[in-house]
């Protein structure tokens, strides 16, 4: 049990094999119809015209079928990370490797709104999820390990970054697989992760919000006599 | 698969049967010597010297006796959670719900750090956990989803809140796992849940930092004449 599962899952979707999407295709037909539990790997290779091999080449068990872009989807995440310019802005970057899991389940609306309310359905395939759904926080945690190295509390910072990034993925996707006629998914992700930069400090100010140097902040109780202030004023504004 | 499987994991730990901490015992120093997956559940029985039946009637598989106290530590921390005080400050109060679930690992150090080796080497295990943590963090986004009802974004901030606790909570547990003699996990936990409550804007301010009523914050481009500054510190201060 894991993503590592699905070997065949790499390269771009168009390059899949037509035998490996006629398996999925006949798999999701038969879970709707009968029942995930209901359906037999035989009964999915019958369908499909093919033998039992076929299956097994590309999926070592029934509940790969259910995730077969992951594979994938994390190798390019990876990549994506990897390929990173050095001043690239940590937590954005994070963000922007969620939009990457978030276009794969767009890339094929009904297949991912089929299989969210299979996942809801069976235990087991939950649990498969919840173990995609490490490999790709975990992803995004190593690579803000790395960027935050050397820094007091990188490991922790990354780790808690990674994880509200994942859970505000998954809060925006959640929301579109529920009404997808309704939600924008990618603007969903686009307000989500905004908070979650928001929280973390790396929202980059506007220009007309920044504050310039010719800006004097003067802060002064109220008992303080008068001239004191003025004084004070004078001296930040370089005419003391 | 899940938390829910120790049915028998409820009540206060000293209340638990002598032969449920025996099967544990004797699981755990089989999984030691021979490793996980040659331990058989007839093996565990023999040497605690029970029968089959008693093992199936406490851990409905072989995994539950990994994480005999999860069913118990979701259930005080849910309970918890349940009896807050409506005017509880909610991201202070899911952070002291996750102290319950660490100072259920300190109650037995040697076993929490046995059980942190057995499942990283397990992958089986470690799907478990996932399953857990699953559950900790869905209880912790379930409160702050009712405290957050009806803010813009509740959902969302609760979510995030949730996973930023649970992976702050992780990371203190494992640094303390991986070095029980030189870490202290209660400091280590307070320490990252303090970066979370920043993060999140909850830190309380002392009031020494508190800004009085009786402070003036003036804002003032230094091009502008300081006689115009000076009638706004005047009005600001009340004098104007």
């Amino acid at each position: 049990m894991g993503s590592s599962g699905a070997a065949a899952g790499r390269g771009d979707r168009t390059e899949q094999p037509p035998m490996r999407d006629a398996l999925i295709a006949a798999a999701f037909r038969l879970f709707t119809e009968r029942g995930y539990e209901q359906t037999t790997v035989d009964d999915i290779v019958a369908l499909a015209g093919v033998g039992r091999r076929s299956f097994f080449r590309y999926f070592p068990t029934k509940e790969d079928v259910v995730f077969p872009d992951h594979e994938r989807c994390l190798a390019d995440m990876t990549a994506f990370l990897a390929g990173s310019p050095d001043d690239a802005e940590p937590v954005t970057r994070v963000c922007d490797a969620a939009r990457l899991v978030l276009r794969m389940y767009g890339e094929n609306p009904s297949f991912s709104v089929q299989r969210y309310r299979l996942t809801k359905q069976v235990p087991g395939l939950r649990a498969y999820e919840l173990s995609v759904v490490w490999h790709y926080e975990r992803a995004l945690a190593r690579y803000l390990r790395e960027r935050f190295a050397g820094h007091p509390d990188g490991s922790l910072r990354a780790d808690v970054i990674a994880a509200a990034v994942v859970a505000a993925h998954n809060n925006a996707l959640r929301s579109w697989l529920r009404s997808p006629d309704r939600v924008d998914a990618e603007a969903a992700l686009g307000h989500a992760l905004a908070q979650v930069r928001e929280a973390f400090g790396t929202v980059p100010v506007p220009p007309s919000q920044a504050l310039p140097e010719d800006v004097v902040v003067v802060v002064s109780r109220r008992d303080v006599p008068l001239w004191r202030v003025v004084r004070e004023l004078e001296s930040a504004r370089g005419h003391g």
